[in-house]
């Protein structure tokens, strides 16, 4: 979206793209006492969001879109935008979570709680669905997802997806979720899949539940009726990523229960263009660059 | 909406109408240790909902719906259906709370924290609207009100309204109250005059607010654009009037800040249909049924 | 506590003993809808608590306190006490569920939020640490256990605790705890043992955690210093078993998640004698009486 | 506390004191987009603690502890560490709100919700119990206060209190809290007082009510029976000031409930040694220092 002019939020014209990265810091200046010289860090998305709730002002400080990003050999960070890895966590995976992984956390966990037992549907098979089913598994929820690839579906549930439901040959696929669930529908709607699809992702949710918009693909969309919102009991919510508090549990999240994010392809530095290329083609998974 | 079969929940053919109603207790059966024979009570509206979220069992068992409601001379009643009365309520006051009442309160207390020095806007001048004002200034709230009549907003204004908005002569009324929140936009919006407000109820709300879905003018409405929700990081939720134990929380704060329901007019017990035609004719507060 | 007359909360004199059962329906009175002849149930340890925080009119609705309990062929029941059953939940593991199984359950997961990553400690290897152990990892928690026998910390650890802390032999239990979670302390401490534990259990909290009082082993203790609550950020709460909503949820978490209460022993409805003294003398595990 | 080295908190050998001021931007740096030349602002007590809950490494952060306060014509400041005020507020008023206004603010409203009805009891006449007063009756609760003075309490109601009790001829000052609230006992009680005190406080609360623990008067007392918390279905919280965003939401309920910090005096800069020695020997209100 960000190298496409595509992205929702504005992005500078002159960019070092990418928001995610892991590395070692290299150098430290005075008054630095929360990392080292040596350590393993992970970047933040958004430095200036530490924790709490997202706040307007903060929207100028993500990486990679009005701040360069951390397509780089070196970048300079405050040290609040760090966060130490635990030693089990190898650079590209953490390279996959400040914002997909702090989403699907932010999505799971703090938009409203997730308890075991409860279920959780992410619409489509993009990356951070793929996160989601790996955290809210890790949680103890049941986990359903929905595609309009049965091969994308089958791949999810090797995953550990609980069951899948095809959009396309289930054009009513909010009816299979909750026939999955026994009618009463599910307790969380990760809406990934744009506007087209969330006046079903309402009534794929039970009461108490929420739909959580996370996705940004596109702007039109059928209307909703907001009287089903409020016959079904459910309500609407959405993430902005989220804070480097949510980041640092979510590393003890992956850390304690071994998540693996799915990684299709990994490529050198210099074949970063082939690794945007390979994004665009649609991927299953993420698709890193890594440094010598 | 009983009357003319436009309720939204299903309604028992023959029935006896009205949700809300205050009394003497007359009798008491066994068991009954809650509220003795002369006690002045008030009845919820939903029996079944005694007190945490709504649970769709519950929904057959509303007064005045499935069940017969309470415009007789007597009823009879499970005692965890009753709440005492405060001394200084009068019984026309308590009976305009259990459902818009207890719709206020649910929506602005407990479908989120509501503080002092944050900002409501209700939509409307209906009865939910005009106890919500009450209720939010009791509460320390700024409280800004829409309407099509500058009369009736002159009225609201009157009743301790800060700010009012014609949304017929300023059809961007959700501008008119970001400007009167300083550019940050409400914390809290009932929306409160059917699908048509939604897209600009949602505009209307600042980061972090919400709004709350409380009204059933009609089903249909222009789409909302679920970006500008996540945009605007505003959550939208609904309430489906509320429980026994938010009635009784409702009645201490009407009593401790000596809160009045407008009443628009008081009709006798056989004067019935004349107060239903009022209410028909757009009412400005409560209509009142009273017993001699 | 409740044969021996030490429980906290009044008891009548002469009692059917026991709070938690598990059977078939076999008869219903008119107007039950929500469960039938032949559904398999659990009842609910009190039927007035059905949802939202506990309120004190309740206490006197327990069964096996001040009511009946269900150490009988036959109980009486208003429908809104029982819960369905999941079709691989048997009879026995069901019946440990309503006391034990929603106190873990609410001190984990309602009285605040547990987040998978986090750390959770139950002090003892009592039945609701046992039971808290299995849901917190099912959450995707790290779980420690404090007892004061290695051979019971090695048991607890053969059923998934991560760590143990054997507090005769480390008396400074609390540091251990904070040593197991790299300085920061625990998430969430099940406050087992009783008074005399609480003020280790609060230095064993980290920043923002919480104790939940769980047990009720006596009523005198040293003093808790409330500063170190202040300067450890840490909150102290307490939970009264749990509602029927609560108890939904656990059979949920339990049916998806296959967790197993471990049963030291099952005796036959005419060996009720034995299961109490198996009890008396410190079961590790629940004590179970089937009919035939 | 800091200047008689009595703080439960580190602070420097050698510091500027006084950890709450207000003043006029005197001249910015590159990058300031907050505020600007000539802006009216109050200083965070804790420019590190931004939004969200509390972190231990914020701890050395705060302005009059282990870095220099703002006993000075001029300091220097990161903009997120100011907040502007509104244009009705003075500088006197504003520069009592940064620790204790803040503190009644996140005890009253943010540890927990405080819903109007409710009954607040403030423990002592501290300012930390003036300022919550007063927020408490802007917010719509009924407010109670207690102290060893007759005096001390008349003002207090000349402020707002509802009820005043002296714990010195009522020693059992919670039983007379229990009868001020029908029996039921106070929904949040600001432990002002110290440790003996808080056993009290647990008895003054009623069901679901919590205990906010924000004083530190001493650290020794009587042994709270944490059983006395569960049997009575109270919590025990604290707070630690609070953040930038709470400092935002208490000045706009203050302008919008044209609150007023009772004031007991007012010293020019260069009589701050006897402003100190008001503050010791017991002032009503705050003491504030002006510059010309």
């Amino acid at each position: 979206m960000v190298a496409h002019g595509m992205s929702p939020m504005p992005v500078a014209d002159e960019l070092v793209p990418c928001s995610d990265g892991a590395g070692v810091v290299q150098e430290v200046g005075p008054g630095v006492d929360r990392v080292a010289v040596g350590d393993r860090v992970v970047a933040t998305f958004n430095p200036a969001h530490q924790n709490g709730p997202f706040e307007p002002y903060m929207a100028s400080h993500a990486l990679g879109e009005l701040r360069d990003g951390v397509l780089s050999e070196h970048v300079v960070l405050d040290q609040m935008a760090l966060v130490k890895l635990p030693d089990a966590l190898s650079f590209e995976q953490a390279a996959c979570l400040p914002c997909v992984g702090v989403t699907a956390w932010n999505a799971l966990f703090e938009s409203g709680p997730l308890m075991p037992g409860q279920t959780v549907v992410a619409t489509g098979t993009g990356n951070v669905s793929l996160v989601a089913m790996a955290l809210a598994k890790a949680a103890g929820a049941r986990v359903g997802v929905t595609s309009s690839s049965d091969a994308k579906l089958d791949r999810a549930k090797a995953l550990g997806a609980d069951f899948g439901v095809n959009y396309r040959t289930e054009p009513k696929w909010e009816q299979s979720v909750r026939e999955a669930t026994g009618g009463r529908g599910a307790d969380v709607v990760l809406e990934n899949a744009g506007p087209p699809s969330v006046a079903a992702s309402i009534r794929a949710a039970g009461n108490g539940g929420r739909v959580v918009q996370i996705g940004w693909k596109g702007l039109e969309g059928p209307p909703i009726q907001v009287t089903e919102l409020a016959l079904g009991g459910v309500s609407l919510v959405s993430v902005m990523v989220g804070s480097r508090a949510m980041l640092e549990r979510l590393l003890a999240a992956v850390s304690v229960n071994q998540i693996e994010v799915p990684i299709q392809d990994t490529f050198k530095f210099n074949e970063a263009p082939l690794a945007f290329q390979t994004v665009e083609s649609g991927a299953f998974g993420k698709v890193v660059i890594t440094h010598d």
